[in-house]
């Protein structure tokens, strides 16, 4: 079991010298979901320990630039190095054609398939899902059509305690999904084992919640609560209220609002303006109201399973 | 004068972890150029001593993505920045509408100017000129429309010799200009100055010609005559020549052949492929044939102004 993220881009709008624009790398149990796209996204994922043809999946948010430019450049080394399988981008819509446009210019003819998806800026959706994990899309409040995602495992089932597969009773595959399912098992002699004996709790599913770029939202708080770990935009300082306001973008005191009211176990701030050399201000002012508040940086890595606990 | 190129991307296709997609600034006398735009690029400059908003032109010499993918982040950290000057664009058919269709997608209205130029991909072309300096299109032979640039100096006057000007005699900017127009000079007192002994040589005219991408292609040749500096791609080491033919690209020892056939000054090698870790081998292949070649990396400055000698 694996759940972590990779933080690739921490900068809003315009890259410094030591962040770029947005993007976000999830991995759930080694299937590698890329969010977000800057420009210079391709050349962090290969600084980073994940190797580039393992994305599987892109969710864009919205088509700012510093959200997306850096997606054209993905698909293309994709492509150069020989990509064959498939690639899925989830965005809104203006992104395909903006693609395709590029990949003509260039007379680009992929040679793996390039699927897009329609996200929904105006309610929420499942996106992508598996017997395993599902992917939630959701509305963000910005100067143009944007959505937040939510990444989450699904209820699991019981666990089979190991020491139960080593008692001396046969015991076939349909009978542990039975049991994972929460039945008693019988054994050929007629001794009852009792479910809640035999397996023990799996642990409460872990999520991740990305919500850039956004105003303070409170309607984003049904969609994220009580999620492990939130990433969310705190573009301004607190003195800067109201030309965040102004630009449809959050505070760090707005997002650590957010993570209070829905509860989240970590807040991860990202997408900080350029103006911004130190952080430490900002942070406390987040940690003001949500102590646990932490500054996103290139190149740091997440692990959402390594702490797990039940709250 | 100053007269320097600072070379931001040196790798072909696909950036690498140590090398950015092709880009070079050009300054002739502090008005800068920047030749090509791959990812990452406005990241590169900020590197650099250059300031962002310096740049006035842009060359693009062709849409494959390595050469333009930055140029749509360049444009739009321009408008975030508050830029109001005009930028000038020149390239082939097509950027113009690549570019603005990403300016529609995120909604931005330029709060700048924005110039395109067509390049003409068939025959050469002055593009841009003043009375000091010239930019000069011409056809490479690429896969798809593909020009490189000169860019030069225009034959200088002589220059008037410091020591004249404290003579004891009355000259006005209009002598001034008369002498460096090849004038002799005759004093009040009727006393002729030879225009020989109050002038000096002023130097020959500096250049520099940017060839990428581009096969091995002898009708160059022609264009770059006896320029100081010839940045030429070499792709691929001679072992790939087949692949670097039917790619149309060219290996270390096409690009050595054209600068000696060109009698240039310097050859900077460039745009490698990813493939190659180590460069020196494909240097040794270079040098064999033109001695003065020498290697591009990523924010290396080179001063033609500095070393400046009549060949």
């Amino acid at each position: 079991m694996a759940f972590s993220i990779t933080v690739l881009g921490s900068s809003a709008a315009t890259p410094t010298s030591s962040r770029n624009p947005s993007a976000v790398v999830v991995n759930m149990d080694y299937t590698y979901f890329l969010m977000d796209c800057g420009e210079g996204t391709q050349v962090q994922i290969r600084k980073s320990k994940i190797k580039l043809q393992k994305i599987r999946r892109i969710f864009i948010s919205h088509l700012h630039g510093d959200h997306f430019f850096g997606l054209i450049g993905l698909i293309s080394t994709f492509h150069l190095l020989g990509r064959k399988d498939e690639l899925d981008i989830y965005g809104p819509d203006g992104l395909e054609k903006v693609i395709k446009i590029q990949l003509e210019a260039s007379q680009t003819m992929l040679n793996y398939p390039l699927n897009f998806h329609l996200t929904n800026p105006k309610k929420p959706e499942v996106v992508y899902e598996t017997d395993e994990h599902f992917v939630k899309s959701f509305p963000l409040d910005h100067r143009i059509a944007t959505t937040g995602f939510l990444f989450a495992e699904k209820l699991k089932p019981r666990k089979v305690k190991k020491s139960f597969l080593f008692y001396d009773v046969e015991i076939t595959v349909d009978d542990i999904l039975k049991i994972k399912a929460g039945a008693d098992f019988v054994s050929d002699t007629g001794r009852v084992y009792k479910n809640s004996e035999i397996t023990e709790d799996p642990g409460a599913p872990i999520s991740f919640a990305y919500c850039s770029d956004t105003k303070y939202f409170e309607a984003v708080i049904d969609h994220i609560k009580g999620c492990d770990v939130l990433y969310h935009e705190a573009t301004f300082m607190e003195d800067m209220r109201k030309v965040a306001d102004e630009k449809f973008h959050s505070t760090a005191q707005g997002a650590a609002n957010i993570a209070k009211k829905a509860n989240v176990g970590r807040l991860i701030l990202g997408h900080f303006s350029a103006r911004y050399r130190e952080l430490d201000k900002l942070l406390a002012e987040a940690k003001e109201i949500f102590p646990l508040a932490e500054l996103a940086a290139d190149g740091v890595i997440i692990d959402l399973s390594a702490n797990k606990k039940t709250r």
